[in-house]
């Protein structure tokens, strides 16, 4: 369960604190223009250590890639990649290593598999999205060439809406997280993303629904506990008769007049902005004393060491991103197999 | 992309009119007692014509089992089954054959295809969920083995939260739908639902997230448009040192004193409840005069005839469950292969 | 494990003595002709009761498609149908409830699930064959349509190699099959299959050759116990200068002087003729006595009754074909997606 | 399609001159020894340049294993290794760039996919094998733990067959194969394999088929051109009574008294050795003037250069051994799950 995708597959690996991690690009078609310092920039998007307010580990995630690439393009053939753990500090995490930390995997791991590598949360550490951002990097450069255009912003930090300019927005979300960070604490939110220039018909009802596809991918990254699309939870309140998308004819093509479905109606797209939410908790590493158990069921006190951000947010940016176009890519060519 | 799950697979086929809709399951374990009258009984919570409020279609929905059971039992070879489309209308939908009704499937599905049973909604209808019923009420069997136990309940219709007994609950509700269906309008909701009895362990990361799992499930369901899970959406305000679940030791075991995690911690169950939410939009087909296009792009005024709900959720409460019971059953079974 | 393909799957439910027998197409593209007749005739090459020398049970194996085809055309959605199994006689098989036929399943199924529908072979039933023929005349719909042509022939019955005309071959066969029937026996033999006008292209390295799926398919079939194809077991004797296949421009094209690889090269089809060679063992019910246990380990004789056929092959060449075809169009709808 | 198995998932990615070959081994059970030096040595027996026979390109062909094991044992987590490209010489391969050399898959994944990695064969290279053998060598050591035992040998090369001690064999197959390697020429064989002490109940029905799957892995090796197993195709010419396998009764259990039918009866394993047998052709590459044609349609000649194999069996035993092994653990972990 370490593949995701259908047609475009990405495999992945590795933890936070072994020699590397890496992925496996599979399905990418060929002949398209790998621009490695496009992917190499989106990153660093994602790069901690890029502001005051994200952990100050340093590493410089320089991708390597193995295969699949011949003469600056595509072959059709696996990808593969790595990006070493170079500066990983194991020392730091051995004080961990007998106890469960509240509201982290380190439980659930030692429970299901009976051996746990818990040096910087192993394989649940978020350090594994950067394969992610390598293959949603690699998506993009695939569905650039069909116009797709995707773009996530972060539009609530904890109970604050964002909305002004990016600068304002920036801003904002600089000052709350500074004092969360202040305080030893951690904040979540809500990142929204959008979708332009979606070909019409991607979709493959029943259990392939476009945005089953985009929660899942949502919900498999780290601290997301919620997805929703078009007008989601906060349309609930509304009847049929307010939500209901008029279509109507633009001289070009069939559009709609709103866009409350989301761009997506019966699980296929329609051409219209593909919006969605992704709900982040606040993460669960604190700078604060907190109670739990050890291996032994002993309770302990446990503080964070290390480094750590009290919110992810901004560097989930690319990582939201890259799985919309992981999907959004792999839809489109699953989609050219519905007729001969 | 009819197949939904991993190990325990139901496919789906099926139309709102075709002769039969039916499925099949694979990969269910052999020797497990089948109940049919319980499954015919889950079939029946789902059914439409139940009350005044659904549908008036009066389907029978019985479900004939034609293989992979013998002497009332499962043997482990594919289940093969169908319902009858009996009480199937055709004629009703002669006038929506040319046009493409507001926030339906039909525009997308022509585009998809370059054709379309338009009968009734064809694929798109959601008489396929009578489908994963089946499907859901063998999962529950299976579970019932191990103890688990999944209920929904309706805990939002419109932007009204229904709390009280089960009895006031359904009297909101009630009077909620009636007025709704009186303005010829329809109305969406949310539904909350529970997994008691977990094991621990189920979920596989990277993405195969147990929550990540039942999203998916969720979300391809017919007019959801959400799904959140613990804390989820509603969280966000909460700080991490507000929302982490501290671990203790209850003497026959490690449980958290609170569940903001909703049971799954690291994409993996903790043993404690499990509990999501899922946002259902209000049903597309409303008894006003709409506005829309017919294939050509002509405007055209389109009226609904027909047999509809004003509101999904009390027949979609089975259905939640049902994609629920699926993907714990699934999961379970995959969980099986960790270790040797 | 009930499901064959990737992009076109067939999944497959049944047993020999259940209410029916069935299966679902998947994956099928939209708006192909979808011509019954031609289905039902290829139903009715692998059918039973057909002449003399095949079992005398006599199923119409009539197939009743239930969704996915609308107008005589598919739409793009799942194909369900099911073959009721009208000529079932359950109680000629109780004889065989608890002890383990030589070289049948029993014993195996027995194990693995600790139920088994005994009934008539139950799953392990070559009557689950003719859900195949059912996918593989659709897929041959769907070849027609970009002019592949498949065709199967008995090339060898026992150790006596087939060739002259179609008429003698079918003598020779007849003479043969008599002859062994006439002593209770059974017999085995080769179907060899021809793949003209293979698109280039096909096959997807490096675990998808299209020579490999080609082999698993056949070996997945009742009595296979092996697979060859271009040179094959018979090439070995000859040098790597001796088989190479040279390449020449036959001015409209690149071709090959020689065609040992059989179609195939890299796992891939390069434009020649596709051919292969399936081994068949002599099915393993004689009307001779056999010594063999009862389920509690008892030594006992064994005498079968009922309808058997003393050799398969003239029944398995549809099922041979329908395979390949299967196969191939999935592999041509897979080809769809190496390029954008 | 470059990901082998079903629970137990083998990811390959690589070409011949690439800076890294490498895998990712994902399914693989938690808490299991992981014997670097085995894996190692599994590796060598696969090496070129360990004998005057084979190439004389000296790979280290040394792996580096980055994730999925800690403290030496497996963590449940993804395996992901490399194995660098450290003696590649692509200056040898320019002048193969622009022509077809006949036989290997130059043209096919030329027209497949519209770009080629000519160097050294690309992904078509048997180089990828290495990848297979860390692959098999991991599964050993699961199927260690369970008591399976798998071995292959030489057991025909050209049509010469090899019996005696294997010092007499290894004598034969030097004999044979250095005077092939004098002619410039190349030559093929048989290699034979046994799966001892594998578990009752391994196989699923009705297209994952122990032997299909076995198969399926077999002709996936480069230059495979055929497979059987048990009877095989050899048994053609014998009947069904004189080829059924009696049971009786050991005391301790239930066994056959032959086995004709390899160890697997309706595609599940029975307790009895598995045996099968591959058929590879002469490797095209021969050093010898061809005919061919290049990318223009041009008549050339080509000579082939560098360093290449006139037999592989003798490098192709460690692979045979872990296709099998990868396909005989894979299943033994999808057994898991036909039972609660």
């Amino acid at each position: 369960m370490n593949t995701f995708g259908n047609i475009l597959k990405l495999t992945s690996f590795g933890e936070s604190h072994c020699p590397a991690i890496g992925g496996v690009i599979d399905g990418f078609p060929a002949n398209i223009d790998i621009d490695v310092d496009f992917i190499q920039s989106e990153l660093n998007r994602r790069r901690p250590g890029t502001s005051k307010l994200t952990t100050s580990r340093n590493e410089a995630d320089a991708v390597e890639f193995l295969s699949g690439i011949f003469n600056g393009k595509s072959t059709g053939c696996p990808i593969g990649f790595i990006i070493r753990n170079n500066d990983a500090h194991s020392n730091d995490y051995s004080s961990i290593k007998d106890l469960f930390r509240p509201s982290h995997a380190d439980y659930t791991y030692d429970q299901k598999y009976g051996i746990r590598d818990y040096r910087g949360g192993g394989r649940a550490s978020a350090r594994e999205t950067a394969i992610r951002v390598v293959g949603g990097a690699m998506a993009k450069l695939l569905l650039k060439q069909i116009g797709v255009d995707i773009n996530a912003r972060i539009s609530q930090v904890g109970n604050v809406v964002l909305n002004g300019t990016k600068e304002e927005c920036d801003k904002q979300y600089s000052e709350i997280v500074s004092q969360v960070k202040a305080e030893g604490d951690s904040i979540g939110g809500i990142i929204s993303c959008s979708i332009q220039n979606c070909p019409v018909g991607l979709g493959e009802p029943i259990y392939g629904k476009l945005h089953a596809a985009l929660g899942f991918a949502m919900l498999s990254i780290n601290a997301v506990k919620g997805f929703d699309y078009g007008m989601g939870f906060d349309g609930i309140g509304q009847k049929g008769s307010e939500l209901n998308d008029v279509f109507y004819n633009e001289g070009d093509g069939i559009k709609t007049k709103t866009n409350n479905s989301g761009g997506i109606q019966g699980g296929i797209s329609n051409g219209e902005e593909i919006y969605f939410r992704v709900a982040f908790k606040p993460v669960p590493t604190i700078m604060q004393d907190q109670e739990t158990v050890d291996k032994e069921g002993n309770k302990v006190i446990f503080k964070a060491k290390g480094r750590h951000d009290p919110c992810v947010l901004q560097r989930a940016l690319p990582v939201v991103e890259s799985m919309a176009a992981l999907v959004i890519a792999d839809y489109y060519l699953l989609n050219k197999t519905n007729k001969i």
